[in-house]
């Protein structure tokens, strides 16, 4: 039986602490120490931001590294604790799933004390710090292959008053796009967990591609102002500038609305994220890789509707998802 | 004794023809038939483009498809050669490397016939296709791990003549940057045996990060201004917009130009590419990942110069790249 997980540190300690939560050893890995912040100004929103849950997803560790810097002078009441890096494994993997057992945390939750490494990381976080918190934002990005609007999204949530009040705080980000996503694939999420139990979740897809500095000024932005929102810190909320926007919308996009690549071969993206398209405009281009003779497939836009996603150029497999289609919703 | 590598079309023959440049089986790896596609308008330049070399940097295939759809009409003498995926193993993996043995095409150059699959691509485009042209573009870019506006490259060449000629040839596709990339590691790469011909050769970096819609424009963009420089395309070329910019600028980047992790960390980029810095200047930020009490290593820059290069953020070892530094350079 191995030691059970902990945290080396009293959260409820007031003002700032800093300390670890220590994952136990198994068969596969030994312990991990993940670092935690705390900041206790008493009453008000509890607050947990977690990033890392991908390896390959760094805006999360980075925007929250630096909101551990400002916290400090901006809280005015309530708790945040912050887990920078839930999943340190695959972070130095760069990879999106834990090398040592294969897992993606982000189905692995609520976790299992005598699991694999990724499990027992589910269920430190679940036991530990999950109770502590009212709200959870999990800093994700749409990993390397796709790019996507800074964007706050959630699932469609079965009890309507949740979802609206999820609605709210994933709009309160002010990122151009807040998005409602239809998504089957839920079992073992973290949003899940959080949702059973009642509490807010929003998982903020800060962009694909590559991690640069304009964009983590957006991200961090975003934090802010959903912090703003939550009477955690004072200000002014403001518009992130998006290419040259300000401007914000609340967008669906449904299992449907996801174009898949007809057969195996490169993608060419022709359109970009937030573009508005009619019937028959053009996605993108599916080229045969093993012949100069069979002809390129387009592929068009089935209805009138704003690009949310779309895949980087790279060789897909048949039947893969190349773009995401979505439309205004009211919630 | 395996059959030797063929073409199965005549290169000679006049106007258009698509075939296949055939590699041979090794105990490794079943023969690959890698599609060409060939323009012979008789006297003239003659140009060979190649593309997809690393299996993650698929800007080259695509660009190299859209170059195949509007050549026939443009094209008004000499012979071009078009070889979009060098590495269909690699394209598949989305890897920089070959999966089978692990080999960078671009350090295997001229190759071996007896060799793993990955030299007996590059002994059958050494043998066969490159003897058929005097100038050679390589379509590559940064990979998903770096920042690089679109950019053609070059690194030194010990003959003056041929190094002027060369960043002449660069400098023609008018994209943001013109690079002279001081680097030693060039044993096996095609650039060197190219240029060891007395061949003009330049490497088009078409940026790095996800391979989108806009950026796909300029580097075609490019191309076709490199092509109207050649005397192969009648035009006028113009300076692709890039960020709301239409210019261009030749810099120098060397060895000791390369700024590098102090410690392993998560490396937050702090400025953007083409951003002009002061000594002193913020280049990035160094988080140790594994404790929020130790500090965070700012990485400045060391005197006044050009950002070519950053690095996404991610986990980095200690004395990995995170940036390139350069300088304008008239040659």
């Amino acid at each position: 039986m191995s030691e059970a997980p902990h945290l080396t540190f009293d959260l409820d300690a007031a003002g700032v602490s800093r300390g670890h939560l220590v994952v136990p050893a198994g068969a596969d890995c030994e312990e991990l120490s993940l670092p935690v912040f705390s900041l206790n100004k008493g009453k008000g929103p509890r607050l947990l931001v977690t990033g890392g849950c991908h390896g390959n997803e760094l805006e999360g560790p980075i925007v929250a590294r630096r909101l551990m810097g400002w916290l400090p002078e901006a809280q005015t009441c309530g708790r945040v604790i912050v887990l920078p890096v839930l999943n340190p494994l695959a972070v130095q993997a760069w990879s999106r799933n834990t090398p040592v057992d294969g897992l993606n945390l982000n189905r692995s939750f609520p976790g299992r004390a005598e699991g694999s490494v990724t499990e027992r990381i589910a269920d430190a976080v679940s036991r530990l710090l999950l109770p502590m918190a009212d709200t959870v934002f999990d800093l994700h990005s749409f990993g390397p292959t796709w790019d996507l609007p800074p964007a706050s999204v959630t699932h469609p949530i079965a009890d309507a008053d949740l979802m609206a009040k999820t609605v709210r705080m994933a709009e309160a980000f002010k990122f151009p796009m807040t998005l409602v996503w239809e998504y089957h694939d839920t079992l073992g999420m973290f949003d899940t967990l959080v949702q059973n139990q009642g509490k807010v979740f929003v998982c903020a897809e800060l962009g694909g591609g590559t991690v640069g500095s304009e964009a983590l000024t957006i991200y961090e932005a975003g934090v802010r102002n959903a912090l703003i929102a939550l009477g955690l810190v004072e200000g002014k909320a403001e518009y992130p500038t998006f290419r040259h926007q300000k401007s914000s919308q609340t967008l669906e996009t449904l299992s449907s609305d996801e174009l898949k690549s007809p057969v195996q071969g490169i993608f060419e993206p022709r359109c970009s994220v937030l573009d508005e398209v009619k019937q028959g405009d053009l996605i993108g281009i599916l080229h045969p890789m093993y012949s100069l003779s069979a002809e390129s497939i387009d592929i068009r836009a089935p209805n009138t509707s704003i690009v949310c996603a779309i895949r980087s150029g790279a060789h897909v497999d048949a039947d893969q998802g190349v773009a995401l289609l979505s439309r205004p919703v009211n919630i």
